[in-house]
């Protein structure tokens, strides 16, 4: 079942946003059997997406379109749909109803552009109820088109809530599809590959994808097969095989978030977590707490940052400060274990280390990170050298620092090994 | 100066690899007064390829294509190039031997597939004596192809030092351009496009670009004229306007983050900031200190999650908690000043809400935030009632508390007003 995307926006063409959204919806679609065979990128010029549009019409089962639909002048889709469908534009009482509904709520004058955004093709049919910028479809005779909003949030949550069902309903696939997305912490993406390669090259049907989301590698698994029966036998193999080969490593599938998966193991063992951040400055507590209800388990969250605040909240010792530096295993020992005492919670976690560019020294270069995990048991603490800028060591030290955790949560290692441990 | 990309390959349109490439030279192009017009993905599918490239060359000045320029089987680029021209496949002799000398200075065996590189269409230019995949234009009457290896690092260099100079001599250009972005946080899009609507229609020349990158609103100026100084005087003139009805909640230009433009407001003066965070549970530490040499003026922060850490760490009395609940507004001017006090720093910010799902109430509904903001002068606070979900409540509470400091550094405004100020 093959489809094309048509990305509307003069930001997309002038470089000023990178349409990564459409990518990230080819990709979506393809796990469930739906390929996209074009990704069209225009800019808002009312005669060149009018042009387009009809062209993938006329080639394909059904045809994605994002951007425009929103209240200002340079907003066009609507129009270009119409015309391009030879329909006429209508006002759409239920979007007039939640236009002024939104106003009223937030206590904002009315704004006569905003009804811009009611005035929809004729036959459109709104994809939610409850989002401003709602999105809609038409049904044109054995195709779909559907018109969805380009603010990537937006257009992420419809096409996996609304446009993927209704595909499904709509335009029903003839194989067999399974899929699974294995996020992967803490190994290599070509050491993932090698172990993998026999098992494309010897089952047909199977198809792998790597994708570094550094710090992680997500695999994609895509089965296509003749009917359910094969589909699953093939895919309970794949499942296996990678499920044995890679398991402490894997923290989830599909969309699980790794603070996501700690938060469940935490709210299962009803514990809680307190962290000490030096160079990650507060990315582990905010990534934990992204995630609703993380106040169950969360206790706080300290960014000692100068040598002060590691001395006054957390009480490092000055002369542990002064002997061994602030990047090194007795001031990460003693951040994790004091911020899980203070806090009174069951786990500690802590970061200090160098995320440059500038502070790197031959002893200690940009990258050297220690993180120390505290819990009843013990308190320990492990030294690694992450590869990359700032923001990635950043991201290295958080997500090795909750993968930590969650190894210790699930299989009880005290001290997981990982691709940049360097020591110790 | 209009043109178009047409890249190519499989893994592009199935979302494996995100083609950013095309959208990173969109930008470049435009930063040189050459317009990208539309950027197509399409698959090595040589009916297609042959299709959009013939289309394409048709509408446009000059046409990029990137991908399938490699040795394997799939890379039918120049097969397809040639058929669109009408052209035939010719060896060029001087990438033969290129690919011989590589072979041999590599220690390869000989791989007859590699020749199939150096087929190519009749007419071909090669960009590079350099590299293994050259890359060729081709003049076409009065329009130029230019075909880019799909790799990013060699198309970007390419197109750098190879195209952009072929393209200025081949297709001068007649007009001047001028270009800004503006990032502004604390209006509404509708309202900025509302009072801009004039400026488009009443000079020619301007085109302006409203992007919600919440919860930012971005505005993009590119002017357009027949000479550097008409295009000069027009950008003055439209740069004044915009600053001067926007000025306040204008933050940065181009490349500018909220969190670097206070770092370099901070450093500036040489003083200190310290954070005390609620429901953003980090975030605004961890927007600080993603920023290179925040340690210089980033003292330390504080997540009180629970309401024992908030009497704790920073002295939060048990009554007021009691009396007012965590969100409220002498609990957000406690933890401002508590944060400040404790750090020592000349300013303090403190979050405290309900960043949802739950925890919402009749009287305090989700998307309620006191925000506190606290400096030598005096500590003052103010409540916000943020649309959206959780993450969205988070974002625009984080950018709302370092904005109001940012107006505080840039103006000396004790207590700006934004779009979600609620009361107090």
């Amino acid at each position: 079942m093959k489809g094309a995307i048509l990305a509307i926006g003069n930001e997309l063409v002038r470089g000023r946003v990178f349409n990564t959204t459409s990518f990230w919806a080819a990709r979506e679609l393809l796990f469930q059997g739906y390929e996209i065979q074009e990704i069209l990128t225009v800019p808002d010029d009312l005669e060149l997406i009018v042009l387009r549009l009809r062209d993938l019409l006329s080639r394909y089962a059904f045809c994605l379109l994002s951007g425009g639909l929103g209240p200002t002048t340079d907003d066009i889709t609507n129009e270009a749909v119409a015309k391009a469908l030879g329909k006429s534009l209508v006002t759409n009482e239920k979007m007039v109803h939640r236009i002024k509904e939104r106003e009223k709520a937030q206590n904002l004058p009315h704004n006569p552009l905003r009804l811009r955004m009611a005035r929809l093709p004729e036959g459109a049919i709104l994809l939610t109820n409850t989002q401003a910028m709602a999105g809609y479809y038409l049904v044109l005779g054995r195709s779909l088109l559907f018109c969805l909003p380009g603010v990537p949030q937006e257009f992420r949550h419809l096409l996996k809530t609304k446009v993927i069902p209704l595909l499904k309903e709509k335009l029903p696939l003839k194989i067999s599809i399974r899929s699974r997305l294995y996020k992967i912490f803490g190994l290599r993406e070509a050491d993932i590959n090698l172990k993998l390669k026999s098992l494309e090259e010897e089952l047909s049907g199977v198809y792998l994808g790597y994708y570094p989301v550094l710090p992680e590698i997500h695999l994609s698994v895509l089965i296509r097969a003749p009917s359910v029966e094969e589909a699953d036998k093939l895919f309970e193999l794949v499942d296996q095989k990678i499920t044995k080969t890679f398991e402490p490593f894997i923290f989830g599938h599909d969309e699980d978030l790794l603070e996501a998966v700690i938060g469940k193991l935490l709210s299962k063992r009803k514990e809680t977590l307190a962290v000490a951040e030096s160079c990650t400055g507060g990315l582990i507590a905010s990534r934990i707490t992204r995630v609703p209800g993380s106040s169950n388990y969360f206790e706080r969250g300290v960014v000692t940052y100068s040598n002060q605040a590691k001395k006054e909240i957390l009480g490092v010792p000055e002369e542990v400060l002064v002997s061994y530096g602030a990047v090194s295993e007795p001031v990460a020992l003693a951040m994790a274990e004091g911020v899980r005492k203070l806090a009174g919670s069951d786990y500690g976690l802590s970061v200090t280390g160098i995320a440059g560019p500038t502070g790197g020294s031959p002893e200690k270069p940009v990258g050297t990170v220690w993180i120390g995990f505290s819990c009843q048991e013990a308190t320990v603490a492990q030294c690694f050298l992450f590869p990359g800028d700032r923001h990635l060591v950043q991201d290295y030290a958080a997500g090795t620092a909750l993968d930590w955790l969650r190894q210790y949560l699930t299989y009880g290692t005290l001290v997981p090994r990982y691709q940049f441990t360097c020591r110790g």
